[in-house]
């Protein structure tokens, strides 16, 4: 359980950067080097490294360096806890407004 | 877009701690005070009033006082354009993938 709240932790705070989700998507056309994000990206290798750090860590990307290239592609975690997580919330959230709506729909009379 | 962008960040930044994912799991059973949760969460006033606030600034929950006491609440913000966000991701995800096999199988011949 706590493994699986570290893990949540990661890739939502992952996601929580539009350059790190804009990533996710050029990669999701294709792999490529840290140099290609950096330029597609208009951005540093620093800079770009970090978020493929970050990215890694949270198992949303994998990398593979080839002589002096970096090669990035879509890792193995493929956000199935956190739409899982996500989906729970939205049936949580729902029944609790049904719960309030009948409840209101019970007390209308009463008021009225 | 940029607007999107930002409600994107923060609502995934709200998600990355463990505490706020509990304090929403709390709401949807029902409304709470801020010192209700604190001791819930066996947490200071003052922490639980810095990760509500984060929750608010989200549009994750809503809080009125009334007199000396602050009542939370969901907030109209359902996380549906998270959502809608890692569904079109795991589309995207998937084509890829597909894409790969495609070409694995289609390529099978070629070197065996």
């Amino acid at each position: 359980m706590v493994q699986y709240s570290v893990h949540l932790d990661r890739a939502f705070a992952a996601l929580s950067d539009p350059t790190r989700r804009g990533i996710l998507s050029r990669l999701g056309r294709g792999d490529a080097s840290i140099s290609d994000l950096a330029s597609s990206f208009d951005m540093t290798l620093t800079g770009m490294k970090k978020h493929v750090q970050v990215l890694e860590e949270a198992g949303l990307v994998t990398t593979e360096k080839v002589g002096r290239v970096r090669t990035c592609r879509l890792g193995p975690e493929r956000l199935a806890p956190e739409v899982a997580w996500m989906r729970s919330y939205a049936e949580m959230v729902e029944a609790r407004f049904n719960w309030l709506e009948r409840f209101l729909e019970r007390t209308k009379g009463e008021t009225s």
